[in-house]
């Protein structure tokens, strides 16, 4: 039985999610009919503080439909070159968006307000307009670094006076809300819109949720609706994210394992953690391993049944979920001991 | 209680289906791990008599996919302008791909190869690069028209001739499959890439097909990804949707129901169907109707309880499928009879 | 000595052209600083009536600035199939700018008020955003067709209503406003933007003029640089331009001789002109010919050394201009009579 | 008097280049029918060693055309940040070509091969297509840097590895060829495609050079079309451009006439000059002045008749070129001199 810890992706539903799908009250989405949806979208606007939500069937697209309905093609987006929208959603931005990246450095998704200041250009006919910040939190190539909310508000600030509408990536919101004590909602005050996934740490099968106010909403539905979001009897869905969203306190028990874990492979010879960088349910570990590089040890740990992800060439990526207990936890740690120990 | 007739994708899953989630094996899709999903696909595959095929959680994503896979930003796309990509689809074929339409007059989605040629253009440095020729079977915004295999053969030849690849908009191809006497891979047998709909007349509550030969969904996959259709436990809806598609020969049914009410509802003073274009589930009614136009008409029906749709100022659309049976199709003819005799 | 009627685009620089070209006053136009750019647009801008205008390069790029300008990516433009901007230019409006056409019935150009309420569609999740209404006078395609003052109004002010900015395509303004024996702003008067050539019957090298309020202006600029139209010193083209300009009321010429020639044409036997069709100075030929069809006869002309275009398969088109004079107008039609004749 | 080191771009054109434009024998360069046009794309292709060449009215526009001829909507472009595609482009390879920028760490310009291979992603659902590999020389923002041919054949090498084609933004590649002591075609031998421009040190008022494969050409053509850089007579630019490129070798004067200026500015008290980084006509000053940061000293140097650009904070630009003789050199430096020294 293989121990996955590649990301909180693989979770499956649980029998509660699962008798809820088949349960589940259920409308034609297209036509706004589908309450267990309305329900839902409701349930996490005001989780998170904002007039309307919007159910999408992945973060992915609740990014992408949050970038398209804030900005205009030509337009230029600042984000981080570590951030999930610029690296992992396959240039859409561009692509789908006509936008261009402004790339601000950072420290795991803290943006100081000197960098942001630095990638900012003057008005110039040589340069696109800026149309939109963009935030992680938690930052998922940061090791699930978490942002701390007066960081947050000091960019968000800086994006006010340049007049920029701000976008927050929290595709793991609950386990940055978790890390800092915080409502999601405190998370979310400043933003105008967010998105967070139910099929991550939350543990339901599919689906995301994208938060705005309800005009921005309306006009996201559109969008939505172009890149193929709209779904019929998607009821069956969100029936499953309400289990999960409902259930999101269960995060801190990853963040105790993510801890846990960390500590037991820092101890062993040729893998490092920055511990006090584990503060949530990723934690990244360098390796300094005559066996090869990071794909060499996936490779090696994956026939040993431990399942990881490699981020760089020396650096892995372990994720806790709901489908880790401290059982496997701690039997992964064993194999990884074996593996990397022989 | 409502009869509604707006639209097939309205049908909510049966109990069957329902278990049939809650009973799901799942995996990651995005890893390509999730069985169900897999099994789906290769059922689908089989049934197109194509080499692969994709979950994609929406017809719309799927004719986007097909269109961005197949084409060049730049590129022309020959089709009609009732079709459902150019009329129904918000205009992603552009705003999304970059590709403007060329369209082909046409009879209910029948193209006579003389139109295709009239629409065609030499090589020329005014004109975009010719890219894709794409048809429709059944024929949505046709009245469930439908294309026999014949005239797609020679459409499909002259698309040949002039190297363009040919993708078919099939979100009904049972139906057609059906109504044709053939198996849908006879109609799928010539283009190079076709989508249906899971959520349709078959039932399933979320959920289309994409197929075609396994390079190209190689790379139909990773335009699905940045669109955003890359799920997670999907198998959860494809676990529905091989229930659907199992049961895709129900569809007579609605056939039969269609013309029973069609022939019913031409009886009607001041309501008109070309009975002999009922070959589906959708009938068109034209009206002349001293009440109103046809948007007037929809809302007195909505209030008398039977939903349909107005498709143009004289024309209502009704649409027969899983949830409507003979009692609540004789109660909606009877229903409409006595909305316009008032 | 080749006498060149395909388009009025081939006009070579009069010798004034050529000393205003080698004696201009520049600057760098990118930075905003050629006086003979400035002049020129000046009265250009003057002569429209409109606020501000800007010279760019070519009239497809004056068009596409302006689409660009106007719209939002995913929006819809409504516009005649038959349209330069449709037909002629590349399909740049979906590639560059994401738009797609909503295409309007028509005669020659005009639009009648039931033709584009036949294609407006109410708000709906399905349909895009209506973004432009694009106009076109002459009407090239059908063959320097005129849209009179009253037409032009009246579908400006269903534009009004619906909330849609309206771009003229007044590639050949100035042929209109003599046709209408009206100033060219009476023309542009109503429309938000226009663009006309000073490198077609005007009889200037390189360039056109896009114009309209300032605020636009402004921001059409930087469009205009994207694309790749900000240029250096300018004003050698300019120069030309002011030349070209100023000498507007000379197309009255190529007019008077487009009809000479039309009338002279039409009683050779195998060609028709419907006569009371040729306005300004473009006329189409239909053909009714043994000796193939209007490509052969393209080739058959420019062999005993006549140009024409073929615009269908059964009608070529003929433009007068600057450089065709009545001896070479005559000669033409004598050329035309004997190889028809043969 | 002003002294203009804005940029070589304010070049006015010579009274030989103003006698060309007059006496150009022109034709209609959208039916390539230009002579003086064609004679002025073999020259260039020659010089470069390649098969074929397209006039383009501006660098910005040969960029772009390269780019949307080289790459497919999604594809990600291996560029620097600093580079003059990615940061003076306006963002229009994501706006117009859905391309998105994937930047890579550099010395000027210079790419080590490891920084390349840091960029380099395997292939992965999440990441877009590789693209294509920009370079570019002289670098411009580097302050007019060279790259070594030798380290540029290392990048393409690497690109070949990875199967990208390689365009080169070579604005000013005689500039780099002089301070190389190579002829061009030694530069631009191991790339796919070059861009040159006309307008900046050779002079010539407007246009820039495309050169590459006959094939490939012939493709760019039509982007140029769509993107409205497709111009009539264009002969008259192309004549200028004519004698601008046979004069190349006089940028040798403005690469002495900056190093001389250069070490001159670099004895200012507040101001510095990397005098071994001055290989060209570009040098940058860095500021430690009391007066202000960048802007105000531009707007202060202005005052005194003396224009150059900021280009951050604490940095101006200063370009030398054909506008500028010793005489104007040294008096630039006195005005510096002065005002810094207030």
């Amino acid at each position: 039985m293989l121990i996955d810890l590649r990301s909180d992706t693989v979770t499956k539903p649980s029998q509660e999610m699962r008798q809820a799908m088949a349960d589940a009250v259920v409308g034609d989405d297209v036509y706004q009919e589908d309450p267990t949806v309305k329900e839902l979208e409701q349930l996490a606007a005001g989780i998170l503080g904002k007039e309307s939500a919007l159910f999408v069937p992945s973060g992915t697209m609740g990014n992408l439909v949050a970038i398209l309905t804030h900005c205009k093609s030509g337009d230029e987006v600042f984000l981080d070159e570590e951030s999930h929208i610029y690296f992992y959603e396959v240039g859409g931005m561009a692509a789908l968006g006509g936008l261009i990246p402004r790339l601000i450095s950072n420290k795991r998704g803290i943006y100081h307000p000197k960098s942001l200041e630095d990638a900012w250009r003057p008005a110039n006919i040589h340069f696109p307009n800026p149309g939109l910040l963009c935030l992680e939190n938690t930052h998922n190539r940061g090791g699930g670094a978490v942002v701390p909310v007066e960081r947050m508000k000091e960019a968000v600030e800086w994006a006010r006076k340049k007049g920029l509408p701000v976008h927050l990536d929290g595709a793991r919101i609950f386990n940055a809300a978790l890390a800092l004590g915080v409502d999601a909602s405190v998370i979310a005050e400043e933003v105008d819109s967010v998105q967070f996934c139910l099929s991550k740490g939350l543990g339901a099968p599919v689906g995301s949720i994208l938060a705005g106010s309800e005009e921005w909403i309306n006009r996201a539905r559109k969008w939505r609706k172009m890149v193929g979001g709209g779904l019929r009897q998607s009821g069956v869905l969100a029936a499953a994210g309400l289990v999960a969203l409902k259930g999101r306190n269960r995060l801190a028990e990853d963040h105790q394992r993510a801890k846990d874990m960390a500590r037991a492979i820092n101890d062993i010879a040729g893998l490092t953690v920055e511990i006090d960088k584990v503060l949530t349910n990723i934690f990244m570990v360098d390796i300094d391993y005559p066996g090869g590089d990071a794909d060499d040890l996936v490779e090696q740990l994956a026939e040993a049944g431990v399942l990881v992800n490699a981020v760089t060439k020396k650096r892995l990526r372990f994720v806790t979920h709901w489908d880790i207990d401290d059982i496997s936890a701690q039997r992964a740690v064993g194999i990884v001991a074996e593996v990397v120990g022989k």
